[in-house]
């Protein structure tokens, strides 16, 4: 099966690589700026959409909703391009594909896929994302994460990786939620429950706390709790969950740690892409 | 805080006796078959309820919706008296509250509140169910847990629970789910994932094979699969998820096990209804 | 390679069975009072002996140095007939084999190797042991293991075993000993370090105590500690290290538990007995 | 009780700094180099020792077994004078003592306790050890840990708590040994056990190789084996274990992490110090 990549960064250039390692029939389009061994570029666009059966878009797909992202290209794709090359039995797969770039590609009959809208592909992200965290935190702290005082907050994905991830490497691990089941949950997981009201009272003994939850929980009264040798690390998404300010005004150190699993693990990122692309075509029954 | 505990099972005298511990105000009434000591019985129906702050009724809350489920009583309770008695400060709470009772419930202006909707209750209900499952296995099993290998049938609430557990002994654990999110997290989790086509495939390896999906699964075609010495513990709700009598024809061990909770550990069950009661009061500020 | 297992228990039979399944050239002799499928009796000792290159004995070997333990056996086996048979070439491998039988065993010139010397025997045996154990305290007591206090006296193979089991399983664990190096080996595996002198201030919150020390631990001033419905599960061999007699008058369930491996997973304890067996074997370069 | 440090490194004021937060009469000397807050410096090495109970000298001890180690000092202090100074009610506490220096000590009826020599030392200090292993695996691999395949070369006390910790992260461990009884144990905890003789079989297949065994063990056929872009981490202490110069022909990836406890940790391998000398403290009963 011909399967071709355009544009994306360097994740996108291991995906091809990865994708090739498993035999596919693979072409690449869109990275003149960075070294690709072992791949075939192909010369222009219409021989590289020409027969493919995937057509794998950047993650996010584009800015402007007129050309694809291609931080890794000299010249530029554009969208309706691409999408005036394609045929209906073949497929876009790429990440964040706006209402606006969906429109077209129905116009063109083409069906496309959202990366971000795959639930397993956010689950194993917390994966990377969770141990990078972990790196961070050795990274920071004077003390082992065995035996210290972790507060995770949130018990989302990212919350339930790394709450089991402390666990195993030995941290004595608290969990904030603010529903009991979500609380029963932390506690059938042999983790301390900490209630949303009870937080207050509990922080103070943290060595280090995990924000998850991308809202301003961490404010001007959590951090007076906090004890002036501790660290937060914030994973939440834009505009985060700790007052940065503040925190440095009372010399607490903090960290936001974003797109971990890129950076602390590019080719676990990208084997995450491969497989949900396969679980895609599985389900399609291409 | 006056509370009075209206029929049920031992698992209410349990619930009685830990809330009296507690220091609650505790009345019951509805118990004369059995031997309930340092509690307080009411004399009757109206004494009982008066004054109380919570009127907790039987799990489930009736057969019939005209009397209580008082299965050690050696009299009854009708629902519409006690209701009659009941004043609109006061809180029936209960298990699998009908329909019918509801509008009963309404009409009086009494707030009824259904144990069996609460999910922190069926989170912490799945611990003494999968924790009674490796009791059932070891009891059952010629060879130890740990080594063996287990497939568990479902990742809901009472497979995540028996995953972890079984891991913990040190069994090989195979999950079987249906969707890419679910298989994502079964091993992030460090179990084997198994994709319900795959599951024909794996069964044969099975020492044990724990389901805990209630719809007919563990079918003649998945039973001519499996080792004679194997075992089947069924902990699905009726009508259960294997063919039992075809598994009795082809010499397969199996067995149903429901209840469990209640069954072994009937204290751990009561706290945990104790603290579901403690839950509610507290989200109602009473 | 011909493989001859003389009497036994039936372990001893199991242990055939996995050998005859593994492809080896089996014969068994002194099992007439059991059923034994498809196996091939001999018909005398002397067959039985001849071309063997392992001889297999019971575990205990022998209760008087003259006959080989044989309570599956309606004559017996005279152990001086047996090494009269054997040749130099021939391996004993048994159970508790005492000097006076080794003695013999050295002027006939043969190997014995006694089972019980072998430490990854005892170590894997500790597994069957550890999972009875709990096995016990799940069937005895009210409450779920998880989420109970449990504390193990000793941190020997069992109590090492038995630690991780039942934190794998969510109870909160406690471990008593005496030196600082185990103490820091068990508060390194993350269960709560037990100085020998502070046991009795802890004790008195144990939902169960394990004990696998072989001299009088749990004597009076402890059991006095103790909550009235705890348990104590002994897996001391005798004379074990619980005060039974003192336990009953205080109203406190004990269990003294022997022999675990051959009665909850007895396929297990043979597997472990052939893994050793190939062992000894792969040394000796037989 | 006062207690005096004499010279060492950062560990040492660290362990000062502690021991002073736990409330001893703590003073300090031997660190003009360095800044220290909140300790009282002595005037003199005599004024030092005087009335303490504890004298606590660095790690190692010395050098030329003439004066102390003391990298943060601009003098220097000699071991004889600091005897002579000593009284026979004082305890000497240092790392590595040497024959010479314990003669001297012996002269001078002073008792002398070696750090190095106290068995809880060592075991916790492998939590660190294998922290800081972990740290440097994730920071030099771009994979993440879970999910990975890592072999562990040896089963000591680093092997067994670098182990529990790569397994609670999800890693795929592979434990190598050499004899039965460890094999037994590395598979009674989950792990998989590598005979020595199956190593070179199952090493092409690793993704990160953590060496403890101080002597010559990845040598020139095992390098072939691995994969190219595997990882390769020394903990073991010189020589060391890597034929690193055979590596970088190979092209593989290798780091020699020695000291990591003082690197990655600093207080909780003061914190460690200080544990060790509570408990030489207690067992002396002073």
């Amino acid at each position: 099966m011909k399967i071709v990549v355009l544009g994306g960064d360097k994740r996108n250039i291991k995906l091809a690589e990865l994708l090739k390692d498993d035999g596919c029939d693979l072409q690449v389009f869109g990275f003149d700026k960075s070294e690709v061994n072992s791949l075939i570029f192909s010369e222009n666009l219409y021989y590289a959409i020409k027969d493919a059966k995937i057509v794998i878009g950047p993650l996010p797909c584009s800015d402007d909703n007129i050309l694809l992202n291609t931080p890794l290209y000299s010249e530029n794709i554009k969208i309706d391009e691409m999408f005036e090359y394609m045929t209906k039995e073949q497929i876009f797969i790429a990440g964040k594909i706006s209402d606006e770039i969906l429109k077209k590609s129905k116009l063109n009959n083409i069906l496309s896929i959202d990366l971000f809208n795959r639930e397993e592909m956010t689950v194993l992200n917390a994966i990377p994302t969770a141990e990078g965290a972990i790196q961070v935190a050795m990274e920071e702290m004077d003390i082992t994460i065995h035996g210290s005082k972790a507060m995770i907050l949130g018990f989302g994905r990212i919350g339930k990786v790394l709450a089991k991830m402390l666990h195993g490497i030995g941290a004595d691990v608290y969990v904030e939620a603010r529903n009991y089941a979500d609380l029963a949950w932390i506690s059938s997981y042999g983790y301390k429950p900490v209630h949303l009201d009870k937080m207050t009272d509990l922080i103070g003994e943290m060595d280090v706390v995990f924000n998850t939850i991308p809202s301003m929980i961490v404010k001007e009264e959590i951090l007076l709790e906090l004890k002036k040798n501790s660290l937060i690390v914030d994973l939440a998404s834009k505009p985060g969950g700790v007052d940065f300010e503040k925190a440095k005004e009372l010399g607490i150190k903090t960290t936001w740690a974003l797109g971990l699993p890129g950076k602390v693990a590019p080719i676990t990122a990208a084997g995450i892409l491969k497989d949900t692309i396969y679980n895609i075509i599985e389900e399609l029954g291409v």
